[in-house]
């Protein structure tokens, strides 16, 4: 039984009120809120428990690498990796995919090799590659949606080509909410002996993740959007992967020697993670995904999919209201227009009126921007803690929109 | 009047006990404790105030993005920058000189070209120029300290040649708490037209700093040294230099626009902060150095040099200790190395057993462990909450550990 009013009541931001209304939180494909032992757990390790770690041999550096080291373990459960050492600990996906970029394919990608990516991707896993267009010649190959939204694996496949060494997609669209096929994709792609990146931005925080049963090489998460705290995050990535990589940030903890002529570098996991980490934010990272896992991820897809099948059943009442992306597989992400001139800032800033926090913009997706052919939508992105109640409070904030741009 | 025990009391974990003795906390030089105003501005930030930056039009994120950016102006008065655009905020002092290798040196620096820097370097400070050592073919030149660990800045300029291309200096030992006259050596350097790197992750915390007086292109800053954070940090570019960067992380926020065939960057500093930054603990970091002003950075120095005096005179009665360091301008940071077979290691698990936090090893300093002819130190580093009760308790610990391995 999923009691969503209990599981409200561990996060306190959600009885604030904005605006001089209850908080209706929506913006959770921007970042989540934190439940209380999530902010207990940062509050302790600062108040009680805080050293710098690995480098120490006293009481407190002793407690917090045991802290900190056993959230690898953590992670590697969540994503169910095969061995800890599989998991790089960083600072959320935008770092991780940038390792990919700096420490994997920056030193083997030639002047014409290609990355297959959908035009669905966010600009972490766009601009990285962007890089290696503009400094090495890399070439990017852009698939499309179908018009409704959904990715055919197919299509990705038929994108790969003899000069094709990577396909990097997003798990799940954070604009449309599209689920993609990412295991279907791995398939094909290994089979081609392509490795796959996959974008867990979205993915992790809405569907149980199993990165051997996908079968992918490199699987990005963000600690912030799992509930966790700000600058946390970690990367899964396939053994031969990481034997591959040459490191990326250089400092403290990814050496074992250092002298005036050479280095000899730690081995992996830690020579991809370099100088004093981010040791309480991913100590609270650990907190935030027990807390997930203890609630089941299973539990926490199927009650987003009631919140998605009420919110669309509300949706189609309101036939000035368009909503981009209707994919049969979709998270609760919804990016929404209403017809005639009302820009997407107006709009939010009305329902932020009523209390209901939703994001307007191009959300870092400027290709779909391009291939939706909008500048801007609004999005509302519900978590495990949303209620339908909150869809009908977005539902009433945006009839009051429609009304006053009508 | 620097009223010692007042802050003592705004730091929560001092009150706490180790091993049955009270912590006598004095590896400051590894990561420094927090006042409660820092966890207060933590807590508060995820419990009522947390969104997203930048990206949002909605209450709760215009309110963290206003807190968020309020950091950059901290950071510029704390470093008196002459404008808070010169401010790269990011996880710290690792992520500010990488920041430096790969979007400034690397694309400008060609085989052959050379990079000054003492042997008393961090790690953070060497490690990225081995990158480019081994990537591209620079040459890594290397001045050696006096026999008292002091630093003459003629020997800095005397090793620039025609061929080099930056000096990176560390603004203070973190082993030998040498204090650098780094004003001299940019003066110097910039005369030949050469930049100047300052390490100030030791440096920031110990001493007033003035970006502008001392005349540096680069100054990195570790948040989680300052009493802020963990993963929280800056760095400080001379605008010219910053013109001259390309990006080095790629994703959100530091694009004005992404399509399928290019990128128009954003401008800096944003073009070199990509994606949903560290918004929490930079929020705790600006907490933090406003609590380092208040008090003082003057008196903070002043403190810790009357601690390092007194230190220094109680150390000089123990004939079987050796002090690694003896530079005129010191900050209160102390390797130490007892006569006989005494290994650091065994050192700091006695001065544990008495609640004695320091740290063993080669503290992140290869070079400088070889120059020196040891293969580790104990290393007791002090801060503004020091006292010289907590010196007592450390030589009282010494004298134990003496005993028994005499």
């Amino acid at each position: 039984m999923y009691d969503v009013e209990k599981i409200r009541s561990d996060f306190p931001i959600l009885s604030r009120e904005v605006n001089g209304r209850p908080l209706t939180y929506l913006d959770n494909g921007a970042s989540a809120q934190k439940p209380q032992v999530v902010i207990d757990a940062v509050t302790k390790a600062y108040a009680e428990e805080y050293s710098n770690v690995h480098r120490g041999l006293h009481f407190l550096s002793n407690l917090a690498t045991e802290k900190y080291e056993a959230v690898r373990g953590t992670v590697a459960k969540f994503l169910n990796a095969g061995n800890e050492d599989h998991i790089v600990l960083n600072s959320g996906t935008t770092e991780g995919i940038n390792l990919v970029a700096y420490g994997w394919a920056m030193p083997r990608f030639e002047a014409g090799d290609e990355i297959v990516l959908s035009v669905m991707e966010h600009h972490a896993n766009i601009v990285p590659w962007h890089f290696l267009r503009e400094r090495q010649g890399v070439v990017l190959k852009w698939v499309e949606p179908d018009a409704d939204g959904s990715l055919d694996p197919q299509s990705v496949l038929d994108a790969i080509g003899p000069r094709t060494k990577l396909v990097a997609i997003t798990h799940c669209s954070n604009v449309l909410g599209t689920v993609v096929d990412v295991k279907s994709i791995c398939t094909g792609a290994r089979a081609k002996g392509v490795p796959v990146l996959v974008d867990g931005s979205q993915g992790a925080v809405h569907l149980p993740v199993d990165v051997q049963d996908i079968g992918c090489d490199f699987y990005a998460i963000t600690g912030h959007k799992l509930y966790g705290p700000s600058g946390s995050g970690a990367i899964y990535i396939r053994p031969e992967r990481m034997a591959e990589m040459r490191p990326f940030i250089g400092g403290g903890d990814m050496i074992k020697e250092v002298s005036r002529d050479r280095v000899i570098y730690n081995d992996p996991p830690m020579k991809f993670e370099a100088g004093t980490p981010g040791i309480v934010q991913t100590i609270g990272l650990g907190v935030a995904l027990d807390y997930m896992m203890d609630i089941g991820m299973a539990e926490i897809s199927t009650h987003e999919a009631e919140l998605r099948d009420y919110a669309s059943r509300k949706f189609q009442g309101l036939n000035w209201l368009n909503i981009q992306g209707q994919a049969a597989d979709k998270a609760a992400i919804f990016s929404l227009t209403l017809d005639g001139a009302a820009h997407a800032h107006d709009i939010s800033t009305i329902l932020d009126k009523k209390g209901v926090a939703v994001r307007a913009g191009h959300h870092c997706a400027g290709p779909l921007m391009d291939f939706l052919g909008v500048t801007a939508t609004c999005r509302a992105s519900f978590g495990l803690y949303n209620t339908t109640s909150d869809v009908d409070r977005l539902v009433d904030a945006l009839e009051l929109a429609h009304e006053l741009f009508a």
